[in-house]
């Protein structure tokens, strides 16, 4: 959709002939293709908007069909798995691959919760891997604008994984976690409790766990090494800070939230001032 | 505020002499005392809105000036240290105490920041003690059904502790370890890319590490034995979910992550219908 009348031509494929259909009469499509092996035999570029299991069946299947020098990327959330798949698929093919991740998304799917607006002031990661050409690398970036991307960022597929697990990811299993441990009860009467204890902190600090189970099963998959990590991080920040409250130690603990609390301004401050 | 005209005449103390003046000027007072333990000595009703280290001090202090059959009451969101205080300094005097919660506020404070509307739609714990008399309880649920607050609930202090423990208190906790973790790194480079790349998941699940520390440490330090056991029990669920993804059972972390939505939506659907 945000591609439209931007100089590209758009041929189209989903796995739903319906689909297909209506985002070729809609407008989001120049050309419908019948099958994923035949759009990618055409296309100068090529890029997959599927969950990774299917980012990563995809690759395999389209490796023989990409046209010879075309770009391939991908929209996918994790982007190491992906990026060694498309080396193994690829190699050497004489296809140019880089993951992509834009940083922009609702917790909405489907054809009718698509929007062209969905990438406006929004960042992307770029991962490029043993595959990747600098030319094509350019013809990605001015992709990305054109659908409104404000800025393009380079990372090797290993640093995102570990950042986007840190920023994201793992909120999601910490947020999950605090639904799970306070809205249940073996007493009846005290699961009732909560439940009507619960005010915004809890609607807040819990919200994300409300994601689509799924789709999170699918990332925490594809980025194991990376979750780990992270989830040990914190583990072990919130027993130092246990472990200050067991010993009396409230200064401490103050000082440490001050700290936090502080971060948090600053970060708070430090987007505001991006917008 | 929200008692006037409410057929109560109402004396207040605080300890800047120009806040009192407001109040009284402002019409939040019929009657402005200048000592705590001269406001006391005439109330047959006492409130004490102050912090939690406060209530405890002035419990101390006024107790030889308390009216014999008075009721006294707090405001504290913790009410087990309270209790006990007023069960300490009060008895045999004849003065009955039951601790009060009222589960309303904002994250503002100050004369300037007070609006009558506060305790509209809200509920309030009753907490009795060994000094609670039936019909002082009845009075006291008059008093918050006069101000607003839609529903009093009775719990002994402990369940209340415990209760608020989960419900409020150790999200706190959980929430600036997150911030704490996501927003620091040694490597000036990997902050830089935290800052950019964290957005609304981080926001909203860390956004009560902004909340005031001193406040918090108050909190903490006054309902220790119960945030402790809520984050023992978080720091269990959150282990079992990390071993689940340990092991590469994705299964049962996409089950578990499911339920926690499932859970989690019950509750908001529950939250929604009672508006």
């Amino acid at each position: 959709m945000a591609l439209k009348e931007k100089g590209f031509h758009r041929i189209g494929w989903a796995r739903r002939p319906e689909v297909r259909l209506r985002a070729l009469e809609s407008g989001a499509l120049d050309e419908a293709a019948e099958t994923a092996e035949e759009a990618v035999s055409r296309a100068d570029i090529t890029v997959f908007a599927l969950p990774i299991p299917q980012i990563l069946r995809f690759l395999d299947l389209c490796a023989p069909h990409f046209r010879p020098g075309s770009l391939v990327t991908d929209m996918g959330s994790v982007k190491g798995v992906i990026c060694r798949k498309a080396e193994e698929a690829l190699t050497p093919r004489g296809i140019v691959f880089t993951g992509s991740h834009p940083m922009a998304g609702t917790e909405k799917s489907g054809f009718d919760n698509a929007f062209p607006e969905l990438y406006g002031n929004a960042d992307a990661f770029l991962t490029p891997c043993s595959l990747t050409k600098e030319s094509h690398l350019q013809t990605l970036e001015e992709l990305w604008k054109a659908v409104g991307i404000r800025k393009t960022v380079r990372l090797d597929p290993e640093t995102h994984d570990d950042l986007v697990a840190h920023t994201s990811h793992v909120l999601h299993i910490v947020a999950s976690a605090l639904a799970l441990t306070i809205l249940e009860s073996d007493d009846p009467e005290e699961k009732a409790r909560r439940f009507a204890g619960c005010a915004t902190g809890f609607r807040d600090t819990s919200r994300i766990a409300s994601s689509n189970p799924a789709m999170w099963r699918e990332i925490i998959e594809n980025n194991t090494p990376a979750n780990l990590t992270a989830l040990k991080n914190f583990e072990e920040k919130l027993r130092f800070l246990r472990k200050m409250i067991e010993k009396g130690d409230y200064d401490g603990f103050e000082r440490e939230f001050a700290r936090g609390k502080e971060l948090r301004d600053s970060w708070v401050a430090y987007k505001a001032a991006r917008m």
